[in-house]
């Protein structure tokens, strides 16, 4: 978000409500509340009361760092709390059957209207009531009906709308479009709520005006394994067969011998929630995660045993590219923060399904297109789970074992976004490690694979089923780390890289190598490089290990991850931003959130990104930013049909001379009496040397 | 091992006793009995009555493949078995007060001795009993106890000497020697069975032959941040802080705030373990888990629904180069199996502590010195453990999720060596993916830190604490895979990169990228490209997948590896084999099992491992062997001291167009009624919209 157009002064609220005196009393870094939310849409509405306003996101506006800094550093230090900065917050909406995307900036605090403008050129993200409305009106559209009847299709079936953000090619658009794909339940499967319609892809979409919710063109699909995609007027649906996930569907039914898993917690969790419902503590953590309709989930002043790490982390964008270079596959390039939002897709998680144990729900809260604030129940789950062997060590002279095992506490959102899963997790553990995974899973996006054609030599995607060809992808995840090393005033970015010593005398035997710390000086982009183990670290210059006289830091441990594959000059790899480079630093700024910049549907590029920043390369000055991206190519494999085992990934960050020993040191030992294992079988005894401290 | 000597005819034991009786109704592919190893030790010491031997391990020979494939058909198909081929059994030992390591070749079948010869130039393993007798020979020894008065030592305290493998250098050594380090426990703590003596490291060490227990040489340590060493013979000892890792040492005690957390199978477990022990059959997974002293856990005959993946798999060697180039240090580089052998020095795992939930363990079976069959309980353990969201869909048309979980079959083998633990799992999952985990744990080998040096330009370790040096490290393993994809007759290694497409009239919007597959033709090594996303399939040339029509395979997935950073010409790189290339392909070979080659203590290389047998190059013909290599570089921290939070790292096999679909797709859903999940707070209300398919 940049500067907002002046204010017309006569917008100001003079008296405020009970919602915005509520406010001031929030912490400065507190999620939106719904009284807030609906301040926000309030003051909109009221400014254009001529015309209905359709709300497509109210966010918060974060208070400048600089004035949160003073704050939460008179939390640590214990010293008188400075007032509350004013709490804000931006509103993006259309005004009804019109075109222009709209952005308006509140103060929540007094309940006033601090700026509205036209964003030119660019478009608001969907959600799921849109996408349920372009694909009604797509389906309902004469030119689609005429394809539908060419297709001749089998009686009774059900036709399957899928509405997506059109992507962009080198064609500018500038309407708000979609791109709606079609698929088809048989007659005797279409009542049932899980029906896998995605195994029976039609062979043409259609482009929808979603300002008029007109049908502007029909694309054909290609159908075979080359490069032609087939015009055949004649072309009639082919028949292929069902392939259900859903368990009542399934020929062979469900697996009988996988025996249940109880997880149990009989005096209670390890963690606390405190009032504000946010902040959380637990074995030495404390941070606050806010639901956000954008991000899921922030993570924000993230402390370990009072020392800061984290002002801000979190997911700011992902992107999935597809590696078929067939129209209009080729546009299949989904951005599902900024089209969507990973709040806005949230599952609402259920006990006992999609988590196992002792489990907490934040439930998240978002706007709906008139500007009620709307609960999304229990959108965030929380537990804690074992994550096997801490650390261990048995003395060998005296047959002596001390042993502790590692917990986690999990944070979980799993967001829909059409076909397509993904389960997004911050995992923080007792050895102070704090992880970020994610979870790929759900129905690949598919197109149709004409049976009599060759695809043996079609290397950009499988042939995962009959009748189904699934295209080889990218799904590219950036993380926006702001880091506070120990402290609020400022963080250096450096990496490390290890490198073998010359054989000379200094290293007669040619055994030695050495660990070479470079520092990032400016914003800039660089990648990781597993021949040398780069490993990139966030250090505070200012405090020193006590020991190694090295600054006290935390460092990026990640899965390698290829990057984007798509060229230069393409507009996947233009509006990417982030996807040619593992890491981007850039200095800090209050309103640069997103690697791919704010509004993704249909973008172009050109409107700043974590490259664009980067490549300004100003002199940094304690005040990095990390822009982090990982990822993986995804080979499709018949395996990931249909529904995909999860794919996981998980990056860590993991302290570096921040503490003066193992910080899991004092973790209790595991012991039997507390653990209440049991044997699995009647007849084990029990070892005949005990090797454990108990 | 390779070829024997001539036998001696008049050697041929002629009447079988009970043990042999009973071999013969073994599996070709079990592991030893107590009975089996009885037969070993027996014939090899009525051969040699006159002398007394030694005995440093006894190991099956397993039966030549040629020879067991017949019967795992048979096994698979149902027709009659063939006979089994007869056992045999390798001993490994010395005679008392001699140099030669022997080796000899036992039928277990017919309890004759096949062969017995010398290997000359080679040194046999050690265990926990050598290493406390050379260093107790070690400390007595005239020299040491002058090195130690020189020292001053604090009243009352104790000295523990560390015998190491020595390692090997520019300088060949042709008697079997130990280096030996010291490390001081002070006088109040000495009687603690697990004081932590490592913190207080010595500047001297000692080497020790092995054969005579005669110390031959003191070595200086360096001591400060440079390359010199100190000789100055009238250094003192510096006291340094305790550092203590035990419960009851820790000054502030252990935290309090870590609630138990139960895993409970109120059904019981969903694995069988057959009659003969080793047989494990869970959630469609069929195998063999075999402890052997050396290797620790192998795998044998893995099936996935009847169908064959492997036909053994175990790591085969693993190396721990030290970066520190300062004599004696470069010396430091273990290799773990081949010098003490990951059963032969496997914990007793205690339940409840080192493993949580519902267990079996598993016993392992060594050899005494003197030939007896020595029990190590509880060697091996396995369990079930939940593995999070397995897949998941969310139809949003009509509010109906579909979610599984997954699970997982664990095998824990966790070995000490002096002052190093690693844990190695063999874990199991729903989805047909098999993976291997290591977590390195323990105490880090280090080095005494005089308080006055400079360290600041030292780039080859760490300070971690006053007066203690970590040199950085690596930690390499080598996993032996033989395949045997969806059938015995051998298995072809390919691997695909993913390549983006030229933009041109094939790919106009410059979106596209395609896999390459590349077939390995020849004994060969190669590298991971992370650039590419490069993985290494293993497939079957005669089985093609329905859809895609390419070979059913299974992919190696693994983290990034740094390889060895130890110069070509060193000691380090020329004896470790596998440290230079990720992957080593080679034709199969009966005797070819160990990336390093077969015997380790102070090998110097030219005597066979995976890099010699890759360079001969010879045509591949559906009989690859791969040999993968995988571990970190571990810069050390202070967060690792004084003992280190467990580092993970996974590598896994999954499934590429093995099935027709996904593998985990009739996992059933994961309900509440199932899973018995609780609310960790009373105020938690049911979500508002259901989402989960009960």
């Amino acid at each position: 978000m940049s500067h907002l157009s002046s204010i017309n002064p006569s917008n100001t609220f003079t008296t405020p409500s009970r919602a915005t005196t509520k406010a001031s009393t929030l912490h400065p870094l507190a999620a939106l509340t719904p009284d807030e939310l609906t301040t926000i849409s309030r003051v909109v509405k009221s400014y254009n009361a001529s015309k209905t306003c359709l709300f497509r996101r109210c966010l918060l506006v974060e208070p400048p760092k600089a004035l949160v800094v003073p704050y939460l550093q008179a939390e640590l230090s214990g010293a008188p709390l400075p007032p509350v900065p004013t709490r804000r917050g931006q509103a993006l909406f259309y005004f009804e059957g019109e075109q222009d995307f709209m952005e308006a900036l509140v103060d929540i605090t007094r309940g006033t209207l601090l700026g509205q403008r036209i964003l030119p050129g660019e478009h608001g993200p969907g959600d799921d009531d849109e996408v349920l409305e372009i694909g009604a009106k797509a389906l309902a559209s004469p030119i689609v009906q005429a394809e539908l009847e060419r297709l001749q299709l089998p009686q009774g079936c059900e036709v399957i709308p899928e509405p997506w953000p059109y992507g962009s090619d080198d064609t500018p658009t500038p309407t708000r479009l979609s791109q709606v794909w079609f698929f088809l339940n048989y007659a005797e499967r279409k009542d049932h709520p899980s029906s896998n319609f995605y195994a029976h892809p039609l062979d043409f979409s259609c482009v929808v005006d979603i300002a008029t919710m007109e049908v502007v063109r029909i694309d054909r699909m290609p159908t075979d394994g080359g490069i032609e995609v087939s015009t055949d007027p004649n072309a009639r649906f082919r028949p292929n067969p069902d392939c259900e996930y859903a368990p009542e569907l399934l020929a062979e039914g469900v697996r009988k011998d996988l025996k249940p898993l109880h997880i149990s917690q009989p005096e209670g969790v390890s963690f606390t929630i405190a009032d504000d419902g946010e902040t959380v503590k637990w074995q030495k953590w404390e941070f606050r995660v806010c639901f956000d309709v954008r991000e899921g989930m922030i993570l924000r002043n993230v402390k370990y045993d009072g020392r800061p790490i984290f002002y801000r982390l979190a997911l700011s964008e992902m992107t999935v590219p597809y590696g078929d270079p067939r129209a209009p596959v080729h546009r299949k390039s989904a951005f599902d923060l900024g089209e969507c939002g990973a709040g806005q897709t949230a599952n609402n998680l259920q006990l006992g399904c999609d988590c196992l144990g002792v489990i907490h729900y934040f439930d998240g809260m978002g706007t709906s297109a008139d500007g009620r604030p709307v609960k999304i129940p229990h959108a965030i789950c929380i537990h804690e789970q074992d994550a096997g062997l801490g650390w261990k060590h048995t003395n060998i002279r005296t047959g002596r074992a001390d042993v502790t095992r590692a917990r986690e506490l999990v944070f979980q959102l799993i967001v829909t976004v059409g076909n397509y899963e993904y389960a997004l997790y911050f995992v923080f553990d007792t050895a102070a490690t704090l992880h970020y995974e994610i979870r790929a899973t759900g129905i690949m996006s598919v197109t149709p694979a004409d049976p009599s054609a060759d695809f043996s030599e079609t290397a950009f995607g499988t042939v995962v089923a009959d009748g189904v060809f699934a295209p080889h992808h990218q799904h590219l995840f950036n993380l926006r780390i702001d880091p506070a090393i120990d402290g609020y005033d400022g963080s250096v970015v450096t990496y490390d890289d290890v490198y073998p010593m010359k054989r000379d005398e200094r290293n007669p035997h040619g055994v030695g190598f050495e660990v070479k710390s470079t520092k990032v000086e400016n914003e800039s982009a660089f990648n990781l490089d597993w021949t040398t183990n780069r490993v990139v670290k966030m250090v505070n210059p200012n405090k020193r290990n006590k020991f190694s006289g090295k600054p006290v830091g935390f460092k990026i441990m990640a899965p390698p991850t290829q990057l984007g594959l798509a060229d230069p000059t393409s507009m996947h790899n233009i509006r990417g931003e982030f996807v040619n480079n593992h890491v981007h630093v850039t200095k800090y700024a209050d309103n640069e959130l997103w690697g791919s910049g704010e509004h993704l549907w249909q973008s172009r590029g050109g409107r700043g990104g974590c490259r664009t920043w980067a490549e300004r390369g100003r002199k940094l000055e304690n005040d990095s930013v990390v822009w982090f991206t990982l990822g993986f190519t995804h080979a499709t494999r018949s395996e990931d049909w249909p529904v995909m085992p999860s794919e996981h990934f998980r990056m860590s960050f993991k302290p570096v001379g921040f503490f003066e020993q193992n910080p899991a040191l004092d973790v209790p030992p595991s012991k039997q009496h507390v653990n209440q294992s049991r044997y699995a079988f009647p007849d084990q005894e029990a070892p005949i040397k005990p090797c454990c401290h108990l």
